[in-house]
């Protein structure tokens, strides 16, 4: 060992002992005769003090910052204590010094502020994982791994690694793939998530796994995507949703417990899908605030359960968008008395092409009881005051409305009901709001190809009462116009989203376990017997013998535990992230190859113009 | 939830409640009016009492083997006790059942004892896995999985997930490699060991890195490797081998413990490279049993410590090979009575084309201290005496030698010394005696490129006192002929391999941290500087800010669950194993894929004839 003890553990009581630190220079501070440096390990700040005798030594051999520096010396206490570090109350007096290694000036500073810009702490990334504040990130990643084990062990989950080359089949998302050298022509895919073996290990009577696992999907990269990302993926058998549920509250809330030392004692809110279009305009609201979302006109063949609140004549006006499009509202607290500057900056938001709004209108409702709007020409003070009833505003409170076609629109109100929640302080980054979303629509249809798509994946199974709805009808669309009448446009999934402040940071399903059913659901999706048996025959297979009741959920590990930090971010919990192109800058891939490597692979580059 | 208790978990203090139970039927045995039958789940099996009443049920719906099934019953006292099982002193009088999924006849039984076939058990990978043999394995495998974690978690270790789409470096092992769909023309490759990744983390202060991770190396298959395989990765900063050793002896001797409830409490033998060699005939001796191979003659060159034992005169004789030959041999205890037809057999088994040798002498020292042996013509009692006594043979032992050229002389005795040792019961399943190997050679020679290639990896560091001999010699090597000559020759290696059973079960080093000494090495592996760049230039920038000095090792995870399973198979403990081909029979992959997905990559198939 090149030490006795690390740089964050020597106290008071320490005090008189001989001890050996390694670690780096952090700062160093000269005062005439004395240097005093801060030497730095991943457990701490210890002070050194070099006195006299030692500056000829370090006059011959200068210290710089990142030096990496071995000293012997005396615990002392320090005169002039310092409260902020653990080790605050002591000091080396250094007796004798080694360099262990040198450094060159790092191209950026070592502390919580650094002056280095995102592609250059990227590059760099072994110096950017120095930072305080990135190595918070990775041993909270770290908390999160361990709590999360921790409760599954405790409730009998076992970890079972699946194979990461598989075999591709493409469904929605790209895969990645890898070619064979010893099956020439032939190529392995990169799982995008172990969902079928995790299902085959139900199968064979696994009962409960877990694995904490990478996945791959080869998509163009949003911002804060990651081409390789992590998943807490686990299966239950002989499960209900409801069981399932209650199972992953229990490790929501460990986590929370065990990472952040929140006691989440209050029961996690429900949501229905439907609950969440229309009050929150997404799928994943950010309940930590109200200002829900309100229709005024809908399109009734989304929600048939409501009733239409005005005529829609009533909104066949210029600002409006005329008959049949939507028109949403919120209601903004207290902020009735926003200035015409305020109302205008509100308005070029809405009109920015990420939001796509034409304009915005409003309603003030006066703290004396009377309303000022955009539209005052075309309502009467009765009409507003209805309008306001309608939207749940107070006085004091601004309407803010936005009309025209449904998915922009609905998308657009959900944005703004966002960015007002953050510019009142309501989204705040130390309360954290869990919420499972449930009841989600089975399909979606797909117009390019007149077909129905699964909006979770193949495997999730319909609600036991859409069962029969789905074997006993045929899943072709007869009459692309009328979709939304077709019987399967109202099957329901047995599925459950988790999402928290509006992030969502779990999904899953009970799972098809019939093998009938699953093949009506191949066939939906537009998948014949032949492309079924070459892509899920092992599945269809497995069925065959004895498949159990079984449902599961998949936590996106990255999104959690960059929640859980409070930061925006997945790439600051990723120790070596990728950029925006699937670069990893520091390594420089990916990379072209030899020739040799693609001939023995039997693939040659075939690059477009 | 479908049931109210496992199947495991009843017992004698539970009679008289009302439960559900479901879970595969694993046997159905009908007497008369009534019928049992043993449900089987994860956690055991319950027999389940069918009574008169609902016989005529059974006979509306038959069940079959490995039907999924549900009961309501009550839990009952069996008059005639299985003490086999845990819940034998019980049984379930069962009220009412459902079927919850049928199945097929399965291709083979679900038994310790199956009737299936490796070729058909992996097609059906999901049945096979529902045997107890099998399922005891992966349970296994999770528990050395997580003894291994909390060992490491109580010493201050962090897991720290390190990328998989990393870049192509080809040295030693190929690399699977992924083409980039963004970045056209440029691939990904597989991590053959997160090696430099865990390096570059303690250039950033970690201080100690674990990971539990998947490996891939696409290398012709011999038996038991596969392509993706898993490894204990780890790794410290600040440590000599000393620290490393004493660390992971403690790791191995807590997985004893956990997860076979072994006391290792012996001190872990060390032995170094060149004593392996000499003693055993290979790096990784089974040291459960002596039977040490003795040199009767010997290349100077390779052990140049030992004194010779005889002139090489006394051995130019026929039957060895003549001057220069390696002449070895092992001393059998209490064979000396071995026939004529065993020492025919054992001579044929030498001479088989594995073993590759010409011929087999022996010397029986018999019982009464007279010596008989096949080559009684040359030598005289006298001779035969001294040979004995050097090769530690005492009366009534059977020694046997053999001769020829260096390598391949070595390796038939190794490979003797295992077989008598299986014959005698010397090797035993729940024997376990682990072995240091330490002090390897840093290079050996590349004779087709006549340069040094590393024998471990090219991070690994000399040992301390022969850094100099590194830094200060041009590796070139100027004639081939006298490589051995070459001051490289004799350079040790700061590495250690952890041997048990015979089987390395997991090796590092202590690796280079100064830039200097990591360009010398790759420059001794013959790469210019362009080239260090292009591959390396990440971890020599990382030398150059303040690396510390740092060490570790990786445990072969699949092995070592095998070896403590009891099993010389790596298969039997991977959930979803690859054939010798890397082909996933129940996936069938890899698979040909659409030319979209090749369009969309820019590659296309270049098949030779």
């Amino acid at each position: 060992m090149f030490r006795t003890n690390t740089c964050g553990e020597l106290r008071i009581n320490n005090i008189g002992q001989q001890v050996t630190l390694a670690g780096w220079v952090q700062t160093i501070r000269k005062f005439g005769a004395i240097t005093f440096i801060d030497l730095r390990d991943r457990y701490g700040i210890t002070q050194l003090l070099f006195g006299e005798e030692l500056n000829k030594q370090l006059e011959e051999n200068p210290l710089g910052r990142e030096y990496v520096l071995q000293v012997n010396g005396t615990v002392t206490e320090r005169s002039n204590k310092n409260k902020h570090i653990a080790t605050g109350d002591i000091e080396i007096t250094v007796s004798s010094f080694t360099i262990l290694n040198k450094s060159e000036v790092p191209p950026f500073t070592i502390q919580d502020d650094t002056d280095g810009g995102d592609d250059l702490r990227m590059k760099y990334r072994y110096l950017d994982l120095r930072r305080n504040a990135v190595k918070k990130n990775l041993e909270l990643r770290y908390a999160v791994n361990r709590s999360a084990r921790n409760y599954l062990h405790e409730n009998n989950f076992i970890d079972i690694e699946t194979p990461f080359l598989i075999k591709s089949t493409p469904e929605g998302a790209r895969d990645f793939i890898v070619p064979s050298r010893m099956n020439e022509g032939e190529f392995y895919a990169l799982p995008q998530s172990p969902q079928t073996f995790k299902q085959l290990l139900m199968v064979s009577g696994y009962d409960r796994y877990f694995q904490i696992v990478k996945c791959f999907r080869d998509e163009d990269l949003r911002a804060d995507r990651q081409p390789e990302f992590t998943q807490i993926d686990c299966e239950m058998s002989f499960v209900e949703q409801e069981d399932i549920l209650t199972m992953f509250e229990g490790l929501v809330k460990r986590i929370f417990k065990d990472v952040k030392g929140i006691d989440y004692a209050e029961a996690i809110e429900r949501m229905t899908w439907e609950e969440a279009m229309w009050q929150y305009g997404n799928d994943k609201p950010d309940i930590r605030f109200g200002m829900k979302i309100c229709n005024l006109a809908f399109d009734k063949n989304m929600f048939p359960s409501k009733e239409k609140i005005f005529d829609e004549d009533m909104f066949d006006i210029p600002p409006f968008g005329g008959k049949g499009a939507t028109i949403v509202a919120i209601a903004a607290p207290n902020c009735s008395e926003y200035t015409r500057k305020q109302i205008d900056e509100l308005t070029e938001w809405v009109k920015r092409p990420q939001i796509g709004m034409k304009g915005l209108v409003y309603i003030k409702c006066n703290a004396d009881g009377t309303f000022k709007s955009s539209v005052d020409k075309f309502y009467t003070a009765e009409q507003l005051k209805a309008i306001a009833e309608v939207a749940n505003a107070k006085a004091g409170d601004l309407i803010l409305i936005l009309a025209g076609a449904e998915e922009r629109t609905r998308k657009a109100i959900s944005e703004l009901r966002l960015e007002m929640g953050k510019r009142l302080g309501y989204r705040k980054e130390d309360e954290f709001k869990l919420l499972w979303v449930i009841d989600f629509p089975l399909f979606e249809y797909a117009e390019e190809e007149n077909r129905w798509v699964a909006r979770h994946h193949p495997f999730t199974s319909p609600k036991p009462s859409d069962i029969d709805t789905m074997i006993n009808n045929n899943p072709v669309i007869e009459n692309a116009a009328e979709y939304l009448q077709h019987p399967y446009a109202n099957i329901k999934a047995n599925a459950y989203d988790m999402v928290l402040n509006g992030n969502e940071i779990g999904g899953g399903s009970i799972r098809i376990y019939q093998k009938a059913l699953q093949q009506k659901m191949f066939e939906a999706l537009g998948m014949n017997q032949e492309e079924q048996q070459h892509k899920f025959g092992f599945l269809l297979g497995a069925f065959e013998y004895g498949a159990p009741p079984h449902g599961g959920i998949a936590f996106g590990f990255d999104r959690l535990c960059s929640i859980l930090g409070g930061s925006e971010s997945i790439r600051d919990f990723i120790a070596f992230p990728k950029n925006n192109s699937g670069r990893d800058v520091m390594l420089d891939a990916p990379s072209s190859l030899d020739d040799k490597q693609l001939d023995e692979l039997q693939i040659k580059l075939h690059l477009k113009a």
